[in-house]
């Protein structure tokens, strides 16, 4: 069966899609850490990140890299934290989280609740320096 | 003042180095979430990960990958995780850090005490994999 980000690179479900190429795409995590978090994902549904060849890799990181200083030029913040977990969703994703503190990276933490309309907002902003 | 990384790179200070390039070296976190936690690191000092230009970015990718395959064989684990924070050490570092459950990636959890001889004996087992 199709992940669900498999579901929103195929438009059969929404995404607020931040930026895209022929082998990757970057939307909002629905539920944010912080605002601006962005998910980076690789059109092959592969489950584990280091299980893509080394070439698809390196183009994700290439795609990962262009987005990351998107976001640390749209939201405020120290900088943008990287991470990758994997074990809820079996399709390999690379967490981009815009960092205020330390601790931020901590998925135990409460996620915020964002409006369509502010998730939007952010979608926009990241976008425009892409 | 030199960062405590490249005291490592210089061999000032020791570290338990699981392999090395021209541009980029991988050691033992000091502090490890779990057994196996590595920190890779270019040798270029520079604060944020994503003020490296791409390419410097890209080579430190390609041997992060191999670092991290190379754990995923010798460390019985779910999978590697990622993470990079950076706000404690001005030096850009990627953790590497094998995974038993979805909350281990939580810097406010307590660390791993390991013995000198338990990081020899992890270092061996990752560096047998390069």
């Amino acid at each position: 069966m199709a992940s669900i980000f498999t579901k929103i690179i195929n438009r059969e479900i929404p995404g607020h899609i931040v930026a895209e190429n022929d082998h990757a795409i970057a939307f909002l995590d629905i539920n944010p850490l912080n605002e601006g978090h962005t998910l980076v994902v690789p059109k092959k549904e592969i489950d584990k990140l280091f299980d893509l060849d080394e070439d698809t890799y390196l183009n994700l990181q290439a795609f990962t890299f262009q987005v990351a200083k998107a976001i640390e030029k749209a939201i405020p913040c120290l900088r943008v934290g990287v991470a990758v977990v994997g074990l809820e969703v079996p399709h390999a994703h690379i967490h981009l989280i815009p960092l205020h503190g330390m601790h931020d990276i901590d998925f135990g933490r409460p996620k915020l609740k964002l409006s369509p309309q502010q998730f939007e907002d952010i979608r926009q902003q990241i976008a425009s320096h892409l």
